[in-house]
C-alpha cells in the first residue's frame, strides 16, 4: 500500500498568486516594481519624487503595504495617481495573494507602470515574490553602510539598489565606497544608484533606469 | 469514539523556551533586556554608549542578533564584555530557544544585565516572547515620526521608547511631539527617552531607567 504524502511550501500558494498576477500584468502590458527596504529608509519620499518624473510618459499606479494606518496611501494620492492601501495587519510583508485583490480593483487597462512599495522591512518582503517584473532595492545612509552584508537576502534579490538621503551623508559615518564593496560583494554587476529627495537630477537617474524596462507596447 | 486534536500555536515552542529562560535568568538573578527597532536605528550604537555608563555597576553581557555577519559582536567585544552573535540565517526575528543555547554558553554566574539586540526589524521580534524582562523599542529620529503608528505592536509591547539620533532632527521633518502623540495614543503612560550618541547626559536618562530595574541581590 503506497503512503500518501502532503506536501505544501509555506510559498506554494503565494508563488502561484505571484505567476498569476504576472501573467495578468503581461497580458495589460504593465510593469510591475517591488520597492523594498527597512522602516523610514525613504521608499515613500521616493515615490513622492520619482512619480513626478515618471508621469508624463506613463500612467502610473501605486500599491502601499504597511501593517497598518493609510498614510502612505494619503500622500500618494495626494499626487492624484491611482493608490490603495494594503494592510498586513501585523503582517511583516506584502503577499501575492493581497497583491491580487488589489490587481481586482485597479483600472488595469489605463496603467502602465505599477509601483508595489512593501512593507518596511529588510528581510521578509525578498523572500515572496508578487509577481513583479523588477525589484529595487532601498537603502539610507542614515542606516548605515553595513546593511548590505547585514541583509544581504534583499541586496541579492534586487535588480537595482537606491541609497537615499545622501544629503545627510556628511553627519553619518556611511562610507559609500564601503556600501557599494558590500553590495558588489553579493553581485558584482549589480546597479547601485545614490540619491536625495533635494536633488532632482538624482532621481531622474531611477527614473531613466524604470523608463528603460517599462513596456510601451 | 473521541477525536484526537493536534493543537500547536507557532508560539508555543517559544513560549515555553520563553518561561524556561526567564526561570533560569530570575534564578541567577539576572535582568534581560530585548533590544528592538528597524535596522539602521541606532541599537548597536546605543549599546556603545550605554554600557560604559552601566558596567561600574553592573556586570553586562550581550546577545547580538543578525541574519548574517558578526559585526554588531565585534563592535561590542571591543568594549571587552562578554558577547555572542545569534544568526537567524535569514530569520526576521530573534527566538526563545536560539536564546536558550547562548545562555548555556555564558557565565550566568558573573552577569547582572543581559541587553538584547534583537534583529533589525520594526515587526516580527515583537511578537516572540525571547524571555526577557524588559523590552525597548528603538525608533531613529530620521526613519520618521509616523513610524510607532505604522508599527504600533513594537511601541505598544515596549516598556520603554528610545527615540535616536536626535542630532540629526532640524535635517529631518521629524516631529517630536508628533511622534510622542502617536506613542501616547498607543499607551499614554508610555516613558519616552530621547537621546544622541553625542549627549552623554541623554544616554544616562536610559541608564538611570536601566539601573531602576536592574534586579541587585
Amino acid at each position: 500500500m503506497s503512503i500518501e504524502v502532503l506536501r505544501r511550501s509555506i510559498f506554494q500558494n503565494n508563488d502561484r498568486a505571484a505567476q498569476e498576477n504576472r501573467s495578468l500584468l503581461d497580458e495589460r502590458g504593465i510593469t510591475a516594481v517591488n520597492i523594498m527596504g527597512g522602516a523610514g529608509c525613504g521608499k515613500t519620499t521616493l515615490l513622492e519624487h520619482l512619480i513626478p518624473q515618471l508621469r508624463s510618459d506613463f500612467a502610473v499606479a501605486v500599491l502601499e503595504g504597511d501593517l497598518a494606518t493609510t498614510k502612505d496611501a494619503a500622500r500618494i494620492a495626494a499626487l492624484d495617481v491611482p493608490v490603495i492601501q494594503l494592510l498586513t495587519e501585523g503582517g511583516c510583508h506584502l503577499t501575492a495573494t493581497l497583491v491580487q485583490e488589489a490587481l481586482a480593483r485597479l483600472p488595469l487597462a489605463e496603467i502602465d507602470l505599477l509601483l508595489i512599495e512593501n512593507v518596511g522591512n529588510p528581510i521578509c518582503p525578498a523572500n515572496f515574490d508578487l509577481g513583479e517584473h523588477l525589484r529595487v532595492a532601498v537603502l539610507s545612509v542614515t542606516e548605515g553602510d553595513d546593511k548590505p552584508a547585514k541583509y544581504p537576502f534583499l541586496f541579492k534579490v534586487a535588480d537595482q539598489v537606491v541609497i537615499t538621503k545622501v544629503d545627510l551623508i556628511a553627519l553619518t559615518d556611511f562610507d559609500r565606497e564601503r556600501a557599494l564593496r558590500a553590495i558588489h560583494a553579493l553581485d558584482k554587476e549589480k546597479g547601485v544608484l545614490t540619491v536625495s529627495k533635494k536633488d532632482a537630477s538624482s532621481i531622474s537617474q531611477l527614473a531613466d533606469w524604470l523608463r528603460s524596462h517599462v513596456s510601451t507596447s
